[in-house]
């Protein structure tokens, strides 16, 4: 077997895991609708108690007008993007050359709206206000990413988006926040989601990530924003006759997990700090501000798989299903703490740890 | 109480109901997934054994290469005619007035994908060879929708079909089936689903009408064009960590109703010859060719909420939540046969069209 499907193999087999909510599979279909009565009536093509109801919770979390339920966040936001350039007359709009738009999206804003990319900053850091005030470009809007996932989930502070804002609000750009993962940024900044989005005009919030929900977004703005935002929802096809299966198990997992992003904080802390006590391996951020973080190790991707499958197979605790090939001959793989570490007992996460460390200075 | 709304009240007080499958609930999902394992593990953006599995069923009913499932037919036949137009290096595509891409997409064809839309036949009839021969345009792609759903659900010939794809290989012009019905009008053809997609180049097959899933799409082709819809899936923000829930809903009420589809036929041309026995009333076609047909009253909208309505409460059998306007100042609604009428007793059925002639000669 080679080393990559081995180590794949050995997390599944694990009797724990640290990370994450659990396996996405049917259970979590079946926990989120197993109180839910069977009489409920689906949403019909956006109308509806269902996704209506939802909606103004989502709204009122978030401190805007109006909310509506997405699909994708890949077409959530490519319509805020296309709503803001097409008021602007304007076809470009700025964001971080890590941002899943530029490299998850098979140029979708592109190819199917016809917008082009400005990137700021470069790929190892987050955008500042500097990258904002020296961007040459005309843009109809600047989107932030918050946290910045594909470097660790990093954060640029609290000042600097207030910067941000204030500086494209006075130059009549549109902020828009991908804020896939806002709710788990929160805690650090320690400020309310409605505070957070007061400094954009439009934002988008993913279902499934610390939220863990099936799939769905929320994007919302004011309601000549959300208005316009269902006639793209309806072109591009995520108008669904019934979308309830995302919007019931949101809700439920909404309620299950939104109050405890500060614990996940506090977990992602606590485990960096143990990755960053080992020979070898540091976390990108050193200190998390999230639920979330990367870890590089110095060692390539094979070396690596071995090592943390024989630590898989000895302690029964999975840490990852795959490493990644870095650039510098290293590797790394992305943690994002949920529901799972709670339940592995302290002692067996520090003899864990002490293993990992004594294996990676015998390499 | 205006009529409109007492009409819809009614019909939901109803005991029972004489056409589809009955209410779009969260039933629908839990009768679907009472018997699946919770621990089969969800799709993961398009891969994973829950998705490939149907794809594979659903390439196979189709007698095609490859099938790739949507979450909405929006987004597979856009995609379908981009896929064609890109490959002709024209921007033209040909269809029926009343096509879905015409009145229910919000222009998504032309504001997304930039494609001009070629009116065939009028709003009254099916597309005939004739329209296809008189066209003047060039065009990359002609789209048939079997049945036509605005106009009742019709059909041409099965031999115009086959005249229609003969003429558009020879011309070098894409076929593509709008069959969000397909599975449907097989029993007045007498082919198998395989026989009427080797006359089309691409299929759409839509997962939640005489099937009844919760929502969902296939779209079906060579492999190249599939491979090519998966990548504007991804564009679309269609391609879902997670499309379970539609894909395994869609599994269970294909295998419960596929095989029922000429039992929902013979029940149509049953229920319409009852509808043409009572005065002022006549079903578009007079004999139904798939599980569809509509009603056309001689009396306006109001008057017949306000008839039906009273023969609901009556009877307590259920016929329509709505009635709409028709440009001739009668009016009309849909029916779909499904699971249901088999569940009302033949007596019972046919005292409520006494009633009904009745009440319409009493007008």
């Amino acid at each position: 077997m080679k080393s990559n499907e081995r180590l794949k193999q050995s997390y599944f087999d694990a009797e724990q895991v640290l990370a994450g909510h659990g396996k996405r599979d049917v259970h979590v279909l079946k926990e989120a609708f197993e109180k839910i009565d069977g009489d409920v009536e689906s949403d019909m093509y956006g109308q509806g108690a269902v996704i209506e109801k939802f909606q103004e919770k989502m709204a009122d979390l978030l401190g805007k007008e109006s909310a509506v339920f997405f699909p994708s966040g890949t077409m959530a936001q490519q319509i805020a993007l296309r709503i803001w350039c097409d008021a602007a007359r304007i076809r470009k709009v700025a964001y971080h050359p890590l941002s899943h738009l530029e490299i998850h999206e098979e140029k979708g804003l592109q190819e199917l709206h016809g917008i082009e990319s400005v990137l700021l900053a470069d790929k190892t850091r987050v955008i500042e206000l500097e990258d904002v005030l020296q961007m040459e470009d005309e843009v109809a809007c600047v989107l932030l990413e918050l946290p910045q996932r594909e470097i660790g989930g990093q954060l640029p502070s609290y000042e600097t988006l207030e910067q941000i804002s204030a500086h494209c609000r006075a130059q009549g750009i549109k902020l828009h926040l991908d804020g896939a993962r806002l709710l788990e940024v929160l805690p650090y900044y320690d400020k309310t989601a409605s505070e957070v989005c007061a400094l954009f005009d439009s934002v988008y919030l993913s279902l499934y990530k610390g939220i863990g929900g099936i799939a769905g977004a929320i994007l919302a703005g004011d309601k000549e924003f959300t208005d316009q935002s269902k006639v793209w929802k309806r072109r591009h096809g995520g108008d669904l006759i019934s979308l309830y299966p995302y919007i019931l198990s949101a809700d439920y997992y909404f309620d299950k997990r939104s109050g405890k992003m500060a614990a996940y904080y506090e977990q992602a802390k606590e485990l960096a700090r143990l990755f960053n006590g080992c020979e070898g391996i540091s976390t990108l951020p050193v200190e998390p501000v999230s639920n979330m973080f990367h870890v590089h190790f110095s060692h390539p991707k094979e070396t690596m798989e071995a090592l943390l499958a024989d630590l898989h197979q000895e302690t029964g605790i999975g840490l990852t299903s795959y490493v990644k090939e870095l650039e510098n001959g290293g590797s790394s793989y992305e943690v994002s703490m949920g529901d799972l570490y709670e339940t592995v007992p302290k002692e067996k996460v520090e003899a864990l740890f002490a293993k990992l460390n004594e294996k990676m200075k015998a390499i």
